[in-house]
This record gives C-alpha cells, structure tokens and sequence, in this order.
C-alpha cells in the first residue's frame, strides 16, 4: 500500500466544485474516475481542502492510498490521460502513510485576479473579476494589511456554514497591481467557506470609498456577515499553493 | 447610409473560422447576427481577412453599411449584449463610405504564441502551442529575420490554395522569449491562406536543427510546399492588429 500525492492545475469554469456531489460534475468525480481508469482500482482522493463552483487551481494538492504497481514517477502519464484538458496532474508523489493532505496543511495561498479597466479582455471571461469602478489602490493594501494577524472572521464566512471556531491566522495579505490587472495574495493557516471572496468583496468597498478602514478593523472582530462587502465571483480566485512541513 | 468601423477581440476556439459557411458556426455568421438584432436591420460585415477555425484575434477589423440611428459611439453596447462571451466588440466608429476593412488595409499583424517548457498549463489549452522541444532561440531569430522583404512564399501556401500571386511583402519578423514562452511577431502587406501557421512549423524545425538557413533561403525563393514544415496548430495563432492609412 503506498500513499500518493498529488498536484493538480485546473480551470474549475466546467465544475460544480471540488467534492463530489450528486447535483453535478465535479471535479473530485473527474479525478476519481480518471485514476480508477488508469491504475484498474477504485480510490478516494483527499484534498487539501475544497474549491467551490467557479473556482481554479494551479497547485490543489491531493492524496490517495493505492496498491498500484506503476513507478510513481510515471503515474501523471496514464492519469493525465484519462483527464479531460482542463484538469491536468503536474506532479506525483509517494509520501508517508500518515500524510492527509487536508490535515497535514499548514498553510495556503489564494490568489483573486481584478481586472480594473475600460475594457475586459474575452480571453478573461471566467477567469478575471471584471470590476470597472475607481478603485483607490494604497487605501486597498492599508486593508489588505490589516487582515493579517489572527482574527475573528466571523463576518466573512457564508451566513449558514457550519464551523467549529471562526478564528483563522492570516500570514500574509496584500494587492500587486500591473496595468489594469489587480491580484490580492492572501495566506493563511486555513480559510473559512467564502472567505477569500467575501474578503475581497469588502476590500473593494474600502477601495471605493464605500467602507473605512475603521469598519474593516470592526469586522474582524467577530463581526457581522451582513456588515461585509458582497461575496465576489469565484472566477477570480485561484488556489495558488499549499504548504506542509 | 453610414459605414461603420467596428473592433473585434474573440476566441476561435468555438468557431469554424470568421466566414460564414454551411458545415459550421462561424464567427461572421454571430456577429451579424447580434447586429441583426441590436439595429433590427439586415447586415453583412466584411472583415480584414479571413481567419481560420481556432484562430483567435485581439484587433479584427470588419466593416458593414447602415441606416441605423443610434449613435454610433453607443453602437457597440446593443451588439454586445447579443454576442457570446468570447465575441466582443471592443470600439465603434464611422469611416468614408468608401473604406473596405479588407481592400484598405495596408498591413497585418500576427503572433503566434509557443509554450516551450515541460508543464503545460491548463489554462494555455487552445491558446498557446505546446512545443516541448530543445530550440535554439537565436537560430529562430536568425531564421525569422530572413522572412523579412519581398519574397515568392510558394512554399508557405496551402498546397491546394488558389491565389492570383504568391507574392507577399513581410516588414518584421522576430521571436520574443519570457521564460518558457516563445512568441512569433510578423507584419506583413497580406498573408496566403496557412501562410503564418506553415512559416512558424517551418522555422521551429529550423529551430531544432531539422533544416538550415540555407534551407530557409531556397524555401523563400519560390520553393515547393513539401520541403517546408508542417502547419501548425490554430490555436496559437492570434491576429493582432490591422493597420490601414
């Protein structure tokens, strides 16, 4: 028995999500399959944590058991082959048993791509936010800033997810910008349902001039949901990467 | 009667080429049709060049005759609201009644853009060549700078193309290079049909040491279709701009 990890790019636009679920295609039902194919065993994959509809990634790590007798280096090949073209496996692995890419995280970054300009690209439909307001770019990194540290995020997690505890620790949190193009980096030792989206739509009020900074520092005190910026499109958000120790 | 001016971004993916035709959706047909419906009025659009199934464009040029009287710096918000995602008008304007996007233009521009490393990505799909082969980047740029003047490109047509004369003018011709991303720049007076697709197949083998400079010369002399390299791919190819006086 050996315990493989993988990493996974995908364009998540064709996808109800990450996990599996009876009321559409997702992504973790493509994976399954296309393994089951390629290695003639029925496996489960663990994430390092779910993508909703919408969602991309260019490095969702996931792990499976498997008593396949393929050398590792070459599983991606047949894998790969049974995928369609927006879901690709970029690397494998054989890790320790005890490896659970969803508990054995300790942190993950998120990207969300703005597109802040007159004229929105159709090579970025489904994979840019198009936001064409004035946006004040310093007061949007003065936010961004004070996401970092450990917080309360209870006013930035969907109203009806269910969640032991709303506190999280963001590492780090800021904007770049190139031309038009804005991206929000976020890291964080976890990430509650909506989080990055709802962040993003809260920190584009501040951007604004819809909210202060004032009301961002409230916020992330255990505020209230209602109070936050709307959750912005998942075409915009990217799981960049996860780390283990 | 107005003779109106409109630019085009749009992905070829999804299309059997700009003109219309009867085995497939094309890219002409949508377009006069959302601007059928926007003016209420019957159109027929006359582009730059044709483009091929899967080639995209950043800049399309087409033009049409109208009586329509909506202004035309408001035209381009009714025809887009008819166009799919990945068909867009990008600007509207009012030309000489005697301008032709095809007959005015005085210069085209293409890029063909190459993904040169070992991890293609997902989100290069249908947009980017995949192309894992060790190339000389320099001797591609050597090669590219001979494409350069006037030439008898016999050998860079369809070979069942049907053309008054194969007799085009290029006025650059270069490689760029970001990381592990290749691109091919040519401006020219006109191209033949596949001409910029079998130039880049062409050079690539120049590239990996399959034919030589000297090989590249001959072809430019009027050479044979079999001597020079396959017809790559429409998916990396995008027109992009159209010059006119």
């Amino acid at each position: 028995m050996q315990n493989i990890c993988l990493v996974l790019e995908y364009i998540g636009t064709n996808y109800a999500g990450f996990q599996r679920q009876k009321n559409g295609l997702s992504i973790q039902e493509v994976l399954e399959n296309a393994i089951n194919l390629a290695l003639s065993e029925k496996v489960k994959v663990t994430p390092s944590g779910r993508t909703d509809a919408g969602v991309h990634a260019y490095n969702q790590v996931v792990n499976f058991f498997t008593n396949t007798t393929i050398p590792v280096e070459k599983l991606k090949i047949p894998i790969n082959f049974y995928l369609p073209k927006d879901i690709r496996v970029k690397s494998a692995k054989a890790v320790d048993l005890s490896f659970n890419s969803r508990k054995s995280a300790k942190k993950k970054t998120y990207v969300y791509k703005i597109y802040n300009g007159q004229n929105f690209s159709v090579f970025d439909e489904d994979r840019v936010l198009y936001y064409p307001y004035k946006l004040d770019f310093d007061l949007l990194n003065k936010g961004a800033d004070l996401i970092c540290g450990t917080h309360d995020f209870n006013a930035f997690v969907r109203s009806n997810a269910t969640t032991k505890t709303t506190i999280r620790t963001i590492f780090s949190s800021y904007f770049t910008r190139e031309g038009d193009y804005i991206v929000y980096h976020i890291t964080g030792n976890g990430f509650l349902y909506n989080m990055v989206r709802i962040l993003v739509g809260t920190l584009l009020l501040l951007g604004r001039g819809k909210l202060s900074l004032d009301d961002i520092k409230e916020l992330l005190n255990g505020g209230n949901r209602a109070q936050a910026g709307k959750t912005v499109s998942p075409c915009g958000l990217y799981l960049e990467n996860v780390e283990y120790d």
